[in-house]
């Protein structure tokens, strides 16, 4: 542990929550203390991070390490950097499945785990959680909606919970006819109103397949039943969740959007520490929440997450896999917007499902998927 | 105990806040029992309450309670009732000054608080904590506001909390301009927006030095600096107040104005009951929390239980007592609207403050501005 300084090592360091967490590391470098980077692209942000934070562990295409500058570290697979002895707290903050089997590796050896990585939890939720419990590890959810419910449900009884209101911005085409969103660009749909976050999440806000999978995420994390767990437009992202309980009373948690403030709380948990760089709500300039039902008709992509999580087995991993390529093909301007929720549809509806999957199973749901998405064509 | 059912004394039970009171234990018969009732005035409905709940104690004025039913209960004084072997909490919903005796009593007989009576820490906050502390008992606030804040406090420690924020519904004059405010008669005044009060009440929530008074009371229960506490207008009442922490993440409690929910939750804490006629917000319809902050200048009694609150000593317990009298004057026609805040000011000035007061001197203070403001004439 080293006199109280938390040594943390990042899945997916140069991705935008990876950067966001050594944001709050930098800041607060009296507390934590980076031991491992690893990243799978972008060697360039790789190397500048190990130069400015000298971690012991480094994880990197073997191929591609010349980029990287020479230092005093060890080059090692992301899953033997997440259990290695000299790391206390893992963060995923890889994307799709890639954070999958170190997720599972930390947790087997009792490491701490703060998961920003949502497919982890949508396409294995059974198989991780089941292993969290048998190894007493607690999940820290990274995700602002999660990590809302988590600060939210802090001394409180689960089986007190009524209900989890998972916020929503509605993203840039909330007010969008049918027709003007099937002429949407890959352009229009990477300005998000209120978030700034990577290419695949920020497309998934907009058709609201990001909320979807929160749904499943919320189902695992906090054992709850998916009907029980409803979604609100929110467009000003300032309330990130809600928890009613079973006495009527409601439990919401504020900030201003800005991911740095779940990432530091799910390092320093159960502490809240001061960081002069978080921006705080101005109370003099609040004016207005505003709060919607979300459009099930505009946004199918609720509905298929939502049918996905309920039917469970490998659903959600051929919901997850499928949603990946179809937002690879809209952003490389190969299918329409709208084409993403119906390619997702045309994958859920061929897929043959199993039941209590293994992980192997799971990863050969996704592999189908992939396959599948990628010889799909508009109709 | 009696088998897990809390055994219940409300002072005040005709008031507003006691017959909710009863309302709440009526409703879950299973978890409470009313053992005493007391009340000051209205006999008609205080004998209708013993019929109905067939308390062991009831206390009344003796020489009126000829209209009470002839049953078998003893007939007591409220202190006595207070601290009765039978009794494991004490509902404090007197009003003025009435409960500072009896709560006072209850807490050296380690009775459970449940506190409606503002005025209790206002006056006497120094003297009630303190005595808290040394008995051990915590004192459940009933304010729906102070309810929120610590329900928000579960789990969290308070040297974490950076700041309180009380939501006020701005009351009916939210948006009169000055010349306005002058002319209002008592009937217009007795009509609040949002929340069913009684009359004393429901005037301090015109003029907002209920929301003063209560931003005394908080410091006093949640042990922060008065600057550290603000409010801010929120006409729906629906966000009951809200606790910002050090890391900058808040959390606030919602609810429909509703003050059953704060009576169960102080009786049920640290349980949440499921209670069928508990309104729940329709999360269907919610649309939209407005904010802003508050005028200080149209409604000077802020400003005024702010300053009190910062000098100490006797101040707020003149604060009460001549706003007390002022309500009276103006529900009576003797004086206009914004002569309340005048007199207050004015009794204020004139009072001779005692440090750390004793709860002697508190009740010297009490009558000395009762009478000044008696005398009080409008310049």
């Amino acid at each position: 542990m080293g006199g109280g300084i938390k040594q943390i090592a990042i899945l997916g360091s140069t991705g935008s929550i990876g950067q966001q967490t050594l944001e709050v590391v930098h800041a607060l470098s009296d507390r934590f203390c980076v031991v491992g980077l690893g990243a799978g692209r972008n060697v360039k942000l790789l190397a500048r991070q190990v130069g400015e934070f000298q971690p012991k562990l480094v994880s990197f295409r073997k191929d591609d390490c010349a980029g990287l500058p020479i230092e005093n570290y060890q080059l090692l697979p992301l899953e033997e950097m997440a259990i290695h002895p000299e790391v206390d707290v893992v963060v995923v903050a890889t994307s799709g499945k890639a954070g999958l089997a170190p997720t599972l590796a930390a947790i087997r050896a009792g490491k701490q785990i703060a998961l920003a990585n949502k497919e982890v939890l949508v396409m294995a939720g059974e198989v991780i959680m089941a292993e969290a419990k048998q190894y007493g590890v607690e999940i820290a959810p990274i995700d602002s909606e999660h990590s809302a419910i988590w600060q939210c449900l802090r001394g409180e009884h689960k089986e007190k919970v009524a209900r989890l209101i998972l916020t929503a911005s509605g993203g840039p085409f909330l007010r969008y006819p049918m027709e003007q969103l099937a002429a949407i660009t890959p352009e229009q749909a990477l300005k998000h109103p209120t978030w700034h976050m990577g290419e695949k999440v920020t497309i998934d806000s907009a058709t609201l397949m990001n909320k979807g999978m929160e749904i499943i995420e919320a189902h695992w994390l906090f054992d709850l039943p998916l009907q029980h767990i409803n979604v609100l437009i929110h467009p000003e992202s300032i309330v990130h969740s809600l928890v009613e309980f079973a006495d009527g009373s409601v439990k919401a948690q504020l900030s201003p959007p800005d991911m740095r403030l779940p990432i530091q709380y799910a390092l320093s948990y159960p502490e809240r520490l001061f960081n002069p760089q978080l921006p705080r709500v101005d109370w003099g300039r609040l004016t207005s929440l505003n709060f919607e039902p979300p459009d099930w008709t505009r946004f199918p992509c609720l509905r298929l997450a939502m049918e996905a999580g309920e039917k469970g087995g490998t659903y959600p991993a051929v919901l997850c896999a499928a949603d990946e390529v179809a937002v690879g093909l809209f952003l490389s301007y190969r299918i329409g917007f709208l084409d993403i929720a119906r390619l997702v549809e045309d994958a859920l509806e061929h897929h043959q499902s199993i039941s209590y999957p293994s992980l192997e199973e799971v990863l050969a749901a996704d592999a189908w998927a992939r396959e599948y998405a990628e010889n799909w064509r508009p109709g």
